[in-house]
């Protein structure tokens, strides 16, 4: 039989392929990195994963990532409560953040509306949208969602949601992305810019 | 000031960011993959962390991966131990056994003489080597060592070294590599599969 890793370290490599993006070989390289170490290396991820499985959760009030810390941003009274961001997931409060353009709150749907995978309105957190929006003092709901079919989809949906009420509702504006020349940019993209151009 | 992940997952992007060909946007992937799941996959992947961090070493005699259930080319009685096959990594020894060519055992080397590295004979388990061909009764010494700079440096090291033993050290053939056209070989692959051509 041919010589294959030991038990242990195939048992790694199957754990680590479940990872996104990791194919076969580069769980492989993990692995035997993981093997050379000898400075606790191992330890030190072990032990960090295992904090981050026991102690990250998601803000009960708008779906951010908290820790033992509490949410960092519903417990920041510098924030202007009368703005509320909407967005799909708590990775995309952190891309707002790194702009520095926006000092409000967030609320994060952890999802979009998809009848082709299931997702209807009951399944994201759109009741707990509501609630807040009528419970506190929301002037303008910003929706910061996604320009494919689904965040098209969503966003329409609360607009409509909110037609009834005296909140305003502003979109995201969608044109040419920064740097990008018009030989990069795609028919529909360019067709947005184009309708939506501004005086110069 | 702008919100940040909480502090244990930044801990655990700093951890994923040491592994070998991970960068930051990776990493922070890796860290939202985890904080979603909910089906125990971080704690097994924790758990086979620390295993593999407990459990395997590298094999005494052959310089191979062992754990707990000893080394798996050496404890091979089916093996032929008059073939040495001398591989510079651990690795090295799967990449042979897939072909199911060689039915020998093996010597790693853990390394590769670099005096630009500092690299020197005693840094590398050349020791051992010796030991063993006197010890055991060594036929053929295959040094299947790579054909950068570093791995031509040891394969003539070892050979000289051997020069004054009655034991027969070849080296792997070099030449095109199966299914590659020549545009594709680069002029030194093409100058020795040139050289060593044989009889068609």
């Amino acid at each position: 039989m041919a010589v294959d890793f030991p038990d242990s370290v195939r048992e790694l490599v199957v754990q680590l392929r479940r990872l996104p993006g990791i194919g076969p070989r580069s769980a492989e390289r993990m692995a035997v990195w993981m093997i050379h170490q000898r400075d606790g290396a191992v330890a030190q991820l072990s032990a960090a994963l295992t904090r981050v499985d026991s102690e990250v959760q998601l803000c009960p009030e708008c779906g951010f990532f908290i820790d033992h810390g509490g949410c960092a941003v519903c417990s920041d009274q510098g924030r202007d409560s009368r703005m509320l961001c909407v967005v799909e997931q708590p990775t995309d409060v952190l891309s707002i953040e790194r702009t520095g353009q926006f000092k409000g709150r967030y609320h994060v749907l952890g999802g979009k509306l998809s009848p082709l995978e299931n997702v209807a309105p009951e399944d994201i957190r759109i009741d707990g949208l509501n609630e807040r929006v009528s419970g506190e003092r929301v002037d303008e709901v910003i929706l910061a969602l996604g320009s494919d079919v689904e965040g098209e989809a969503t966003a329409h949906y609360l607009a409509e949601m909110f037609a009834r009420t005296s909140v305003k509702v502003t979109r995201l504006a969608q044109g040419m992305p920064a740097g990008g020349g018009l030989e990069h940019a795609d028919p529909l993209t360019l067709m947005r810019a184009f309708n939506d151009r501004r005086d110069a």
